[in-house]
Order: C-alpha cells, then sequence, then structure tokens
C-alpha cells in the first residue's frame, strides 16, 4: 500500500492531556491501515542521541492509552540537538548533536519521524526538515492553545475544564464568605485558558496578555461591585498578565542565602495591592501543574484522534516538514516554517471576548 | 439605544444542561447592554396561554445560573399552541391556542420573545413568525446535536462527556471480566453522541441510525476479535440505530394487563441477539436521563454564553425569524422556515468517521 | 523476619472499584515488609485449575494500581472448584477439581493464598480451609456492603459517590420538566446503596429490600408531594426492594422466539404501575454496571491500602481461614466460617434510616 | 411534641463543604419532626449584633441546599461578640458585645441557637454557654479534621477526594518528565488531609505536623529513588508540617514597599531547599482555598445529614451546650467546654500511618 516500512513517534516539552491518546491514534493507523512499524523514541530527541532508546510500539501497545495521563515516551529538558545541554567538567555546555540523531534514524532504519510537541519542539523539528531533509510530521502540544496556524491544540478544552472547576468551587467561598478571590491559569504570552476559564465560570474580571490592565481600574470596579451589593469580585488572571505600561511579572526564585525571598507572581503581586486599597479580604490561588496533567476529557480525545491519524495520512501522502492543525474544525497541514517564532494571541475583538463583555466581564482596561 | 423595551424568554422541549446558562447570557446582555427588560415565561408557551405566569428576569436573578442545571422557566409536554392539548370531560382533544398567546404577548408588552427549544419548539416557533408575524429569535437547543443548520447545539458536549465517563467505567469491567458490555445513548435519528462517546472512550463497535449494521457481521467481529486474544468487546450503540433492511426498535410498553410485558429498546434486543450466537457474556446499560441532566461542561457554559448573547444582538438588529446557529466555530443567523422538519445527520464519509476507522472502531457494516 | 517465602493473590467474583488498590497494597507490603515474593494467580481458581497461570507481582508492577479499575488479574464465572463448570460434549457438567487447584500451590511452592472477593468467593475459602486445610486470608469485596460481619466493604462508597452523581443530574430534570424520575441501583439483598445514595441526593422516596413498601403509599406520596406544589418526585429503589406480601423482580430474559419479550426489573415495573395511577409523567433509569467498574474515591484507595496491609500482617502472623473486617473503623480479623451464608442487612432502625425520614424521607411503609 | 417555637441557625469560620446541607438537615428536622420555626442568622454572629439581620428557614427554602457549597447564611471575620472588632475613628478596637447578642435573641423570642462552625466558633459558643446561659448546640465544621473530641467533621472527606484527584494529575507529570512534585494541602496544626490524599493518590512522601522531618533524609530519599530508578516523588505536604527543631513557615507577607518580598508557604520553601541539593527538577502547588469551596461529595452530604438532625432532637432533649460529635461512626454528644483549646492530632502509630509506612510512604523521619 506504501513503501514506508517504519517510523518512529516522539513526544517533547512539558505535559499535556492527550499525549498518550494521540500516540495511540498514530500506532493503530499506522499499523493497522498502512502495516507501518512504529517505535517510540523515549525522553524526545534524547532517545536519538543517546542510545538509541526507543520501546517497540503494537496495536496491543495502545491498550488503556486514551485515559492515560502523561507520556509513555517521556519528555526532556536538555533541549535541542543542535545545542544539546552536555555536562563538561563543572560545566553545562552545548553541542550540535543533530548528526546523532540522523544517525540513529538511519541505523533503526526509519523512514522519518511523527514529533508531537510544542513550538519549542516545532522549531526543532524545522530546522532538521530545512537543514537535514528528516522527513517528519508534526502535531501541535500546548495546553496554552497559542500555537500559530491552528485555532486549537488537544489538552486546551482539558486544561480550561480544570481551570473552570476549581472557579466554581472559589465561587462559593467568595460568596459565602465577602472575599475578592483571585485564580492564576497558565499562559504565559496568551490569554487564552483564563479568558474561556473566566467565561465559563462567571468571573467577573478576566486579566489577560492580551489586554494590558489598569490596577486602579480594577479596584474601582470591585468598589463599584461592592456599592452595587455584591459580597464578592472573583479574578481569573493569566500568569503572562501585566498592567498597562508594566512587565510581565517573572516567577523566579531570588538567590539570597539569608532570607528565603522571590517574587511572586501576578496573581500574589494583585493580591498584594489590592489588599492596602480595598477593605474585602483577599486570596489567591495558583493553579500550576494541575491543569497539565492527568486524564483529558472526551472532546480532547476525539481531537487527539483526528490529529493523530491525519498526521499517519500525511506522512504516507509525503508532506514532509507539515504540522497538522485545526482550522475551521477542519483537519489542514500546514508547513511547520509558517508557525516558527510565532504565537496565536486572543484577537481582542473576537467574539468570546464580546460575549464575555455583554455578560459584564471587566479586562480591567476601561 | 434601540427601541426595544421588554422581551420575554421561554424555554421549550426536554432537559438539557445549558439552558439556565443561556438565560443567563440573554438576560445579562439585554439588560446590561441595551436596557431591555426581560420576563420569563413559564413553562413554555404554556405561561402565555394559561395565566399568563411569567416571572421578572433581572440581572441579580442570573447569580448561579451557570452551574445549575435545569431550566428556572420549567418546560411543558402539552406542546404547540396551534393543537394545544386540552382536557375536555374525558378526553384530550386539541384546540388552536395561538392567539392567547398573541393576546398576552400585546398585554405584557412583550416587543418579542427569544425561545430556546429544540425541533419541535421551532417548528412552533416558525408557524408563530410564518403566520403571527410574533417577532421572535431561536436559540437550538438538543443534547443529540442534530438540528439542521448548526454544527454544534449546546449540551451535546455534556451529554458526550457524561457517555464517555460511563464507557470509561465498563471498560475496566469488561477487560477485567470477559465481557461483551453495550451501552446505549440517545439519539433517536442521528448518532452522534455515539459515535463521539464512542470514539472518546475507545469503544470497539459503534452503531448508529446513519449506518445500518449487520448483526452477522457483529457476531464475526467479536469473534474476530476473541480469536486474538480480545477478552472484552464494548459497543456504544445509539438509540435510533437499526440493522441493515430492520427497522428502530421502539421503545414502548405494551399494554398488557396479564404479565408485565414490553418490547425492549436496541441495546437490550442487541444483548438478547448476541447471547444466543457467542460464548461471552453480555452486559448492557442504557444512560437514559442522566445524559440530559445536572451541570453542563465549561465548553457548553462557553457555547451558551455566545449563542444568547448573539440571540440578543440579533433581535436588537431585527433579524426576526431567525435561529442562533454554529457555523465553522462562527456563529450566523439562519431563518427557522429552513430548518423545520430537517435533522442533521452524521455523514458518513466525514474525518470523524474516518478517524475512528482508522484506530480501528468497526460500524458493524463491512 | 518470617519464614514465608512466597503467596499467591486471586480475585473472584464480579467488578469493583479498588481490586487493583488491594492488590497493590498486598504486593508492596508482602515484598517490602517482609520479603515474601507475590504470584498473581489469573481468573480467580481457574488460575490454579487450568495451568496453572500466573504473573509475578513485583513492587515495580504495582505502580499505577491505585487509580486502575478492574482487576489486572481478571475474574472468572466458572466458579467454584469444588463444583467446576465443565463441557463435556453438548453439555456443561460440574466436576470437584479442588485438588487441582492444592496440587498447583504445592507446584508453585506457594505458602498460602490471600484471596480478595466477595461472598460467593468467601464461601469458596472456606471450603478450602475447611477441607483442605489451605492457608489462606479473605479480603471482603463487594460494592453491595452487604458482607456479613464488617461494616464496610471497599468499592461500595465508590459505587455510592457515582449513583448520587446520576440522582444530582435527575434532580434537575424532574424539577424543570415535571416528572417522576426513579433511579434503580445494585443491591439484590441489602439496600446500602440505594439508602445511602438516596440521602445523598436528596431522594424523595427510598425503597429498599429491608422495607417492603406499598404501592398505593407510594402514589398517595407522589399525589400528596403534587399537591403542596412539588413539581417532581425522585425515587432511589434497589433493584432487590419489593412489594409488602409481594416477591422480587427477577430481571431474566424471558425465552421466547416469536417476540422480544421480558419481564422487566423493579424500576421499570414501578415506572408502569405509576403510569396508570398518576398525571405526572415518569421516567426510569438503571444504573446497571457503571456503578461497578472505574476509579475508586480517594476513601476507597484508602480502605484497599488498609485492608490489603492488614491481610499481609495476619498471614505472617498465622491468622489463617479469617478475613479482615471493618469494625467501628478498626481493622478485625474474622473466621470465614462465621460469615458464610449470611448477609449484613441495612437496620430498619438504624439512625441513616432516622436521619433519612427526618428530613422527609419516604420509604413507603407508612 | 415540645415547648420550643423556635430557634435560630447560624453558621462560624471559613468555607467548609457542607454546611447548606447542615442547615438543611436542621431545617427538615426542625420543621417537619417538631414544628420549630427556624430563623437563620446571617453572618454569623453579626446577625445578632448589628441587626438583627435573619432570613426565615421554610422547608421549602432548603430545596437545592444538598448540591449548593459555601452557607446561605454567610460568615464573618469580625469574630468574638465578646471581643468584637469595631472601628473607632481610625483605629479597630474590641468590645464586648454580647449582651446585644443575647438582646436580639429575646427580642427574636428564640429559644436557643444552633451553632454550626469550628473551633474559634465553639470557643465563642462556650462562652456563651457558660457565661450567659444562651441554649445551644454546636455542630463541628473543618475540612481539617482536627477538632477534638469526633473522629470526623464534615467538609474533610470532600477536601480529601479533592487534593487526591490534584494529585493524581501530578503524577502523570511527574512520572513523565522526570520530576520532584510537591503539593501543598491546608493542615495548619494537624495533618489529616495531607495523610489521606497523600496515601489516597501514591504519594512517596508525606510530611506532616506530628511528624517533624529531616530535609536531609527526605533528599537523601529522592536520590535513593532515584538510583532505583524512578523516574519521579511526590512529595504532599501539610502547611504546617515543620523541619525537625525548626518552626512552621509563616505565609505571611513581609510588608516592604520597595520590593515584592515575602516568606513563601512550605511547599515553596521545601522546593528551593532541594533545588540546591538534587538534580531533578522540582515543581510545586499550593492547593489553597480549591479544596474549601464547592459541592460536598455525597459521603459529606450523608454526615451533613445525620449531624443536622443529631443537633435538632440534642436540642429538643435540652442537651444544652453540647457539640455534635461522631465516634467509631455513631452520633454521641459532647460538653463544648470538653473540646476548647484543644486539636485532634494524626495519631503517629494509627493504622493509616501503618498502612502507608508498609506501602512505602516516606514521613521524612527515619
Amino acid at each position: 500500500m506504501t513503501n514506508i516500512k517504519r517510523i518512529g513517534i516522539l513526544t517533547g516539552g512539558g505535559d499535556c492531556p492527550g499525549l498518550n491518546a494521540v500516540i495511540r491514534a498514530v500506532v493503530r493507523c499506522a499499523v493497522g491501515r498502512y502495516h507501518i512499524e512504529c517505535l517510540g523514541v523515549l525522553d524526545s530527541f534524547d532517545g536519538l542521541i543517546e542510545g538509541p532508546a526507543i520501546i517497540p510500539l503494537s496495536w496491543h501497545r495502545t491498550k488503556g492509552l486514551l485515559f492515560q495521563g502523561g507520556t509513555i515516551l517521556g519528555s526532556t529538558n536538555r533541549g535541542d540537538p543542535f545545542a544539546y545541554k552536555v555536562r563538561v567538567g563543572e560545566q553545562i555546555v552545548e553541542e550540535d548533536r543533530s548528526e546523532a540523531v540522523m544517525a540513529n534514524v538511519e541505523k533503526l532504519e526509519l523512514d522519518g519521524l511523527i514529533i508531537i510537541g510544542g513550538d519549542g519542539t516545532m522549531a526543532i523539528a524545522n530546522k532538521f526538515w530545512q537543514r537535514k531533509r528528516l522527513k517528519l510530521v508534526g502535531v501541535p502540544k500546548t495546553i496554552d492553545n497559542d500555537i500559530w496556524g491552528t485555532d486549537e491544540t488537544f489538552g486546551f478544552h482539558s486544561a480550561v475544564e480544570i481551570a473552570t472547576d476549581a472557579i466554581d468551587r472559589l465561587q462559593t467561598t467568595a460568596t459565602s464568605h465577602h472575599r475578592v478571590m483571585i485564580l492564576e491559569t497558565m499562559g504565559r504570552n496568551a490569554g487564552w485558558i483564563a479568558l474561556h476559564a473566566g467565561l465559563a465560570s462567571g468571573a467577573d474580571v478576566i486579566l489577560i496578555p492580551e489586554i494590558p490592565f489598569s490596577l486602579g481600574a480594577v479596584v474601582a470596579k470591585i468598589m463599584e461591585r461592592s456599592s452595587r451589593g455584591s459580597r464578592s469580585t472573583i479574578i481569573c488572571v493569566s500568569e503572562g498578565a501585566a498592567p498597562i505600561g508594566g512587565k510581565q511579572v517573572t516567577r523566579e526564585l531570588v538567590p539570597d542565602s539569608a532570607e528565603p525571598v522571590r517574587l511572586g507572581g501576578i496573581a500574589e503581586r494583585l493580591c498584594r495591592e489590592l489588599k492596602g486599597r480595598i477593605q474585602t479580604e483577599c486570596r489567591y490561588t495558583v493553579l500550576g501543574h494541575i491543569q497539565r496533567g492527568g486524564i483529558p476529557t472526551g472532546y480532547d480525545r476525539i481531537l487527539c484522534t483526528r490529529m493523530g491519524t491525519a498526521a499517519v495520512h500525511a506522512f504516507v501522502e509525503g508532506q514532509f516538514g507539515k504540522m497538522v492543525a485545526l482550522r475551521k474544525n477542519e483537519i489542514e497541514m500546514i508547513p511547520i516554517t509558517e508557525i516558527a517564532g510565532k504565537n496565536r494571541f486572543v484577537d481582542t475583538g473576537n467574539d468570546l471576548i464580546r460575549a464575555a463583555r455583554d455578560t459584564g466581564v471587566y479586562f480591567g482596561d476601561e
């Protein structure tokens, strides 16, 4: 049916609900439809630099993967094979190990790779395609939903449901106990999770990177709500949100031997700023990695299955150097080159923003 | 801003997650954006025939509606005002009470209605628009997702998640205990829920109305799976699925004074048919109303908010006789006349069916 | 530390959330605490009759078992080794194969068995202990919570949460749509699930085997509620509930070549009986196997861990022929002989029944 | 039946799943069983100092309260009426306003109060009973489960399920991505939530206030695990856990105009300490208020119903100055005086700790 005999599959970057569901779809489609053998590469490109470290992926091995969080292939933080982190004595230096990857691809007799990863991983994939002509097809992965070129990425909706559920819980406390409650979601560059979860859970204020906010205006909003009898205000804030003219808060630890000191994230900062200015008590929660892990929703499992099978078809058709994308609910293939270095941001005129404003959500910008 | 002063809102047909979230969006947008007063009509059109039975819907009254299942406006089964069921002595007869509706609309000084309902309710709405020029805008509602003209209806994805969760649970039993497990979902005309939930949960066989199945082929499939070492088979069947050349099983009680007898639904029938032909034990579950009720998912709450606010904008713009629709993830308005008497079926060549087949799902048709 | 070298573990009977969590606890405690080797016996006693069919259970193998529904050891329906079902030609006959079990225990050099199962499995265990002096310790398993001698069994609370969640969903439909909604839970002999789930979800009527009900009284209750303005009534009924003087409805298929006919379960029967007598529409749902499968709650995972480790300690202490029990929230060991042939029923004077009546629940008995 | 005519109900302290379920049980039992009128006091004792601020609580008003998080009666932070915070000019001073409470109790013709609250609220209740002979019955409330005299408090198991679910999600990330993941639960004085959730979710290390830990030992444990091939370590830490000889980390903001600086909580501190000493990346999440809010589990709703009805019975029987307690799964009444100033700690020799150690959990203490 096709002269492709064997492909490798790898997952790169941080955790995301649905990684295993994509692996399952790729393997089942490749094995069942095209009789292509599948090898799983362990720990992203590391498995093709050290080793090789691979596991066979049979149809039988895919059992239960739809429901299983994480990735059975593991991931890495040593990063880009073109600038691979290597320890030399006491130091960490970067070396180009891309040829080791190519050598192992040849040694394993792989016809190419299906690469599941975020924008960092896609940038690496792009280099392998552009410079080395490694045959590859990408599947976009991020809970942040900010990969350019695709309307949706798997894992995003799972993250939104988790954040929505968290705000639902905060709502009862806020209402019963006269509180301002702040929930910080992930989203360093783009505010998709905060926008969706805030809208879904009835947050009163949503702060996202795409709409710089005025702290004074947020304070005024809380006071206005209070004066109209609202006992509480729920704020859903994206980790990358920043005040007008200000810059993003970096959640970095300050090296300080004397005292345990740090710069907090935006939720903490917001909470501190509000404390001096409003009467109502304020509490914040940073959802963190809880929104990255666990079982994907049914919605995401379907998207994973669509994307995983589409990747195999594209590979068989020879559409190398391309990434699966969902556009207007249709699967399309787009050149990975096109997406490099770009993010997909919330269009502040889009109909979600409009629907949010129509139902009383405040973005801190007026 | 607009010369519209007061509108009525009603909900018709069966329960569906998100009805209250639509009501919330309509009220908040109407009151907050356009200063339009909102009246909730109780028990669908009944509230404009008897009574009138209405409740004021202020911004404050919408608190908590995002999370609340059911509809605070109630619904009815007396049905079409043009053929309204009335008890006359011992008999139920049908009378045209549409003028009572018009009279109450006038008496309440309503500028029109926003009508949230399924195809039955939209057919009634169409008559009021065509024959009486009652100003109205529709919002499509069905967990079955089979309303013509819109890619998605709210409540559908909530139902899919519930059914997916149910099959997840059956999976563990099937695998551990050598079983054929059958789950029957709703979907009398269209197989959307069964297709989505079956695909999401890794069902081995999916049977939907759009693809008539061969019982013999299903039996053969189970045996083939068994011979290859699979201890279990999961079948997800739509309530309206039917064998090739056969007809739908009607879940009707047989009036029988002597013995408690009935014709079962498709899951029960399938289970009985399989029992004689395969060794493996077979069990079935009919999800029933569990998939219609309760808290909507975050996804659906967003869709409800988009559709509810869009209905208000359309009303203000004078787009009467139209229904909100979602097409390629954009909100559009379509004439209600166009959708009457049609259903949106699963396109058997669509990419979900393809992805399902690619990952080994069997539709009983080969 | 102990002269026990190797034990076998098996799971018998139907599915139950937490089986794998018990296996995990047994293996970790045996291996980690006592350096005892663990062998998993496949498909209950079948694995010691055919075969032997066993898998090694290392500490590493227990990874992820806390969350995994079902049992990795499988179960069976061929049943009692003392009356083992064997096919001879066209017939199924029963043979005593208990000596095959003893022979394989010896061959595998097992010091004994830890047996996880329900009352049927415990009855078999009792025979092996009484007649063959096979060293064994039992862990009670049933979602029905009706094993004599223990206040709680693992899986029960998980089943209650599932049923509670289901009734929560039915509540919204019942309230919005003027309905009588009936949910049938498992519980053939004892009404624990129906009582707990009904009480937890605010059911208006709870029917359990321990309290025979009067249909006329239930009808009167619904009418009284209706006359006081309640739009809906929720009935939670145990599969084994029966009318006063009547007998349990057996959910058996009637062999009937002409027409697909059957005797329904209690929920269906109740629904039919009510239809003739009340105005309100009535719907029923049978939860079925959904309440047996899937991920156990945190509560049950803890109980599984307590019981599994207790079984190992008891084995090491030589407390053979005993079963782990939970009494007044303390772990105790009780002779398996004592529990044989008994069920633990709901004490109709207990404080849950009292709390239920105090909050308005009706049991159909007054 | 009783000469009690009217009682007041109030809720004090922080949010806790099940507050409304207790209110429901109290009202239904008081109204339905004893024809006692119920008044809800708003915002804890504040409602009897200012105002009075009360709402009538009829049977009908209890509809839906089983599922509703938070408390419809509100709570406060102005605290103890014997040392009530009052603003005088620029200052907040404390005044004894207990007589205002007594006066309003008389004015409202209340026969007494049912007080739902934590140890702080119970201490106030104790003063009212000891000093003023105000007739009252207490219902213990805390997600921390550390109220002396009762084996369980409602809300605790709901909090455990939330924390368990959170760790389940972190597990997938930890395993796939070679991480040390830390989850901080509530529990300033007692480690119940961390112990239960850690045990339920398979945490590798659990740190609680009752068992001071050695940081060096934790580091050694992580390294030992790593050397045996474990890619990840999950640490579940109680907010009040502290190193041996050290003291609790206070999560206080440091007032610092120059820079946004603070002392972090124990999870953050632990993460920072580990960073310098181990290779593996480390991430932490502080669950915070998410574990206090939202819908209670079925288990807790039943406990709320038992406790709420028991409080009414006790009141009718004249058992004033007592609190409802659950001991060995039986409801008992204990004098509030006995519990004042005490906490119920984890007994480090109890069978949960033992079961945890038996399955490999490390408490940092060896």
